[in-house]
């Protein structure tokens, strides 16, 4: 077992680069980007560092030359023979050859490209250009490289001993959260941690633990290189940035309002099963509901990744019934800022009128609050987004006004085209 | 920095016996047994374990061919090269050359002579007999293997995060401690918990927070092997063994009424400044302070080693003056089951009023109280003790008739001699 707090505290880059693998990445980030390079490969797109956690002004804590030489080595990085044995030759969702040849013959081939780094008033400004397929996999390794060095930059300058306390109280807290939730008889949880993680040897110990403390209710990682290492099931479907993107091409109102479905008809080509789980919040669910086409109830599930997660499961069991479906049949997968508490709520509303999974993340991975002064550790709200697609900004509206991107004029428009109206705002944490 | 958990969860022999050096002992245990060596090599001693926590059982929790093994690994070390010339060249006490030349080449040869070992209803009867000078150099090795061998007995099964966390725990726990003592300015402490530790590396652990948490408050450990290889002070004095053989050698109530005192007057020939501590309570610290010689009050200080520390203290304070001495030039060290409430109480009484000094023992090294089903790694109170010398048996009344130890008839002789009278008595936890 790694000796966290020494490595932490001897931290080498030599032995711990931030990020040590092209697939140390969400599994979600791989299917997304096979889908993609196969249906819009040459769309231009620029994704963007965003910290909405403003008060945390990342460029006077992280350096800026220890944050190049870990960008730099992310972009050193390619699949090594073994990551790619294990992708093509593993089962992932019971299915063999998930990724096809073609895809996997770019992939071995791929280095990220270039990226914009610049200092705006305490922030970093960071940006990434280029074809789709190869800059949406900078999304993840970009932001652990800055969660961590922001820990590391914390971390800095306690001994030892105070540093292995340190692990040994947040490794308590996450274990009182293992045993409490052992208690829900048939959970299932997995962890989607990656990108908000404490560092890579944190989340490796946290996977690991909930692998022993929970057992089978404990599904996977998101994780590709943990899961690879562990030999765990990664877990992932897909997320904000194919609506996003897909939407920004459109070309009219009308093409807009059916972007979000053509995003699903393209997924529902490729895959099916567990994989059929729908992301209905980019534009507001509601609307993304009441319009849905009949083929998308059939599908697996849904993912609850913004506003009251109960609001939303009510929502889609409501509307399953109205399309005929039977919910108890159907999976929910919350995945939105969870923590113990809210998982233990939502499993005991939910356990039996559907099949209820979460997608645990930052406060599982990153849970590292009050141990330090000032809380200088606690996790905080950053993402790397799509923000244009050939030359056209997207639009995020969220179920939650607090998730909300894009330029006020387009979010209007949006606003418009979806039929969205009055929306509760929520504090974003994590 | 050593991964205790995975090194408990992988125990092995090779890597890790219980007892792994013959220096891996208390400091005292050398300076007691120099003095020995010096004075009266010929006697002939029985040591025998006792278990005062009777409801502890033993022997159903420790294997005996684990125990036969671990103790019969204990017979086959010998002073390493390096441990010698430690031994011989390091500074104790400011003084060089503590070993002599005659003791240190006795030392280099000595094998720890044969033990024998019984079942007797749940317990083990571990008794060592021969020569003083080497048996008694089975005390705290006998003790560390049985407390070690049931601290593995019951992690004996647990998962390797259980575990983890369970040190984790037990680790929060002396870093909360050290917390608190760190905030009393002129705090000098230092570890007496080789004996009763929960495990050899769990007590390195323990002194080396000790180090980083308190700085220069830790005055030092009385276990030779970490003082050598943490390059630490050596911490230690003498031990009711020198008296209770010392008084049942004696031939009259006469000489056994002296004897206390022929023990210290060995002592004083041969050490001075900080090793000039008595240790009072043998016979009763009353009768011993009222009946000493006066060249005794001119010595460095006292140790409290049972009944109420603040009385006894208070005690030595009121008898120093009475014999025109300055208690604040004096140096008061408690040493019996102590913790970081009753740390700071007797800091707060006698800080200022003597130099206060603490040997902390068993709640530095072995606090797991509370931390497995049914407190099954809760410390408990397990001696090694000369039961007898020369055939006839030893005495120990102590301050705490708990912690009396002897024939009662003979109890009965040595309270006449020594005029004891009414004591109150203490639980013994430790």
């Amino acid at each position: 077992m790694v000796d966290i707090a020494s490595r932490v505290y001897n931290h080498n880059f030599k032995i711990d680069p931030i990020v040590r693998s092209l697939i140390d990445t969400d599994f979600y980030k791989l299917l997304m980007c096979q889908s993609v390079f196969r249906n819009k490969p040459d769309t231009t797109v620029v994704f963007s560092l965003i910290n909405r956690s403003t008060k945390v002004r990342l460029a006077d804590l992280i350096d800026e030359s220890e944050l190049r030489e870990q960008l730099d080595h992310v972009r050193s990085l390619s699949l090594s023979r073994g990551e790619s044995t294990w992708l093509r030759g593993n089962t992932f969702y019971g299915k063999r050859q998930m990724f096809r040849s073609d895809f996997m013959q770019w992939f071995e081939n791929l280095r990220l490209p270039p990226y914009h780094l610049e200092k705006v008033d305490g922030q970093y400004e960071l940006t990434f250009e280029g074809a789709w397929p190869e800059v949406m996999m900078w999304e993840i390794p970009a932001l652990a490289v800055l969660m961590e060095l922001r820990s590391r930059a914390v971390l800095k300058g306690m001994g030892r001993f105070e540093l292995q306390v340190l692990y040994a109280r947040a490794m308590t807290r996450i274990w009182e959260k293992i045993e409490r939730l052992r208690q829900l008889e048939h959970l299932r949880i997995a962890d989607f941690g990656t990108r908000r993680r404490h560092g890579f040897l944190w989340q490796d110990w946290c996977v690991q633990a909930m692998q022993e403390g929970l057992g089978r209710k404990f599904t996977g990682t998101s994780n590709c290189r943990i899961a690879m290492r562990r030999d765990i099931e990664a877990i992932g479907t897909n997320a904000h940035e194919l609506p996003m993107v897909y939407s920004a091409l459109a070309d009219s109102d009308a093409e807009l309002a059916q972007a979000p479905y053509q995003v699903l008809a393209d997924w529902h080509e490729e895959h099916d099963g567990n994989l059929r789980i729908m992301l209905p919040d980019t534009y507001g669910t509601e609307g993304f509901l009441k319009r849905a086409p009949d083929w998308l109830a059939s599908w697996t599930g849904i993912r609850i990744d913004s506003g009251d997660p109960a609001t939303g499961a009510e929502n889609a069991i409501r509307w399953w019934k109205e399309r005929g479906e039977d919910p108890s049949k159907k999976l929910v997968i919350f995945s939105d800022g969870l923590d113990v508490d809210t998982i233990e709520q939502l499993y005991a509303r939910f356990h039996g009128r559907v099949k209820v999974s979460f997608g645990w993340g930052t406060l599982l991975t990153n849970d590292f609050r009050g141990l330090v002064p000032e809380d200088g550790l606690a996790p905080f709200s950053l993402v790397c987004k799509a923000i244009s697609a050939n030359g056209r900004p997207t639009v995020k509206l969220s179920d939650n006004p607090n998730k909300a991107m894009g330029p006020a004029d387009e979010i209007a428009r949006y606003k418009r085209v979806f039929g969205v109206g009055d929306q509760t705002a929520r504090d974003v944490v994590v």
